[in-house]
């Protein structure tokens, strides 16, 4: 999988892509990530790459020639990339986007900057126009770091263990269970018993009903697209008990 | 405003905070981030900072004793932290959440990895837990950024103009109206006429205008926390009118 970042900041993406994860995945070369300054496409004698907006406002606008030329660049090489355009006013990205976006062979990822892009790249010469929060950054750039870092590791070979993709947040719209590893006891914190009993089947119903639980409580845009299944009722009354249980005990 | 940030990867933040705003906002003392391997609070022999997960399960969850010594270590010092655990467990981070932290005098960020941490670091070591989307990163380091990012420039004096923080997208749920710049025509693509009119109160209400119909069109979950008024109602019929007379200009 191929990433073409055009930016005015192509040195931001030097430490986290080099890093851990990402990093490995391309010294073996399952990603490739390439980085093209904006301006380099800026042919006018200043290198102009933004200007003030038509119709008035405070900030610089980015020009569209220095974008689309870019752009027109990179589409003459193979394979044919999609071009997405990092905006805060774009669809919001979420795991389902980043499983479709990781079939792609090829991502051209635009970095806004200041006022935003003139409209007309968005409209005319882009493929799709993505936010990754309703956040406002200093620059697409974080965004397009976090679309790289989200896409590539769904793609196979990536993650040392391809399961650990697979039972994850998101892939329903449910929030993981919590986790809990050794000590057993920490600072008078015990791990739940049920986690050390061994009946991996009351284990598994157990985080079932937690992961509802607390979509319930912490999302409830989420819990509120779920289709709950009988068992997930009978769960969620029973982690709401435990729950109601916890809090009576902590208050005595 | 200080950022104390725990990683496991503080290799990753060199690039990112380094440059543009936020590195100048660093430069004149706006902002402190300071940088703090996990692993250097993990007192046993062979600095464990993971370990697998009761109850059985992939992957790997972060040790709860590295993160508490380190948060308590920084705790110790001045101002007050808060502490914020980014997980896709944690609070949607929006806007209004960036805000509320810009006023914060310092915020302690730990960056999960693997599986997650251990859930009695969230529970009773941390203050607020923070997602920044509904999609799975390798880690907390990228969501961190992007924090800092937000708040950092909400954060008077790091953006050169201040005003630019006012009239931007999510003050209300309401994302930004379209803008232009030179050139006026662009492969054949015009600005829109108003924007050269030189009518400040019309420019106004056609922005207005945009930006409801493109929140409706590409955010409806937004659009409907807003309430509309009277003009808004109005400006929204009329943009609509436009939208639609413009599809059949270019289907002719």
């Amino acid at each position: 999988m191929i990433f073409d970042i055009l930016s005015l900041f192509p040195q931001m993406f030097a430490s986290p892509l080099g890093e851990s994860i990402l990093g490995k995945a391309m010294e073996r070369g399952l990603i490739e990530t390439r980085l093209h300054n904006i301006r380099d496409f800026a042919f006018d004698k200043h290198q102009m790459t933004d200007d003030r907006p038509f119709g008035g406002g405070e900030g610089m606008v980015m020009k569209p020639e220095p974008i689309v030329e870019a752009v027109e660049f990179l589409r003459k090489t193979r394979p044919t990339p999609l071009v997405v355009l990092l905006t805060p006013q774009g669809r919001l990205f979420n795991q389902r986007i980043a499983r479709s976006l990781a079939r792609v062979p090829r991502l051209i990822l635009i970095c806004g900057r200041y006022e935003g892009v003139d409209e007309r790249v968005a409209e005319h010469f882009t493929d799709e126009q993505l936010s990754i929060g309703d956040y406002v950054l200093t620059g697409g750039e974080l965004a397009a770091m976090v679309v790289v870092d989200a896409v590539s590791r769904l793609i196979p070979g990536v993650l040392g263990n391809s399961a650990s993709t697979d039972e994850e947040s998101f892939t329903e719209p449910l929030l993981e269970y919590p986790q809990y590893t050794r000590p057993q006891e920490f600072r008078g914190y015990r791990v739940p018993e049920i986690l050390l009993s061994g009946h991996h089947e009351a284990i598994k119903r157990w985080r079932r009903g937690q992961a509802l639980i607390r979509t319930r409580t912490r999302r409830p845009d989420l819990f509120a697209r779920m289709t709950l299944t009988p068992e997930d009722e009978e769960l969620l009354r029973q982690a709401s008990d435990e729950w109601r249980g916890r809090l009576w005990k902590e208050s005595e």
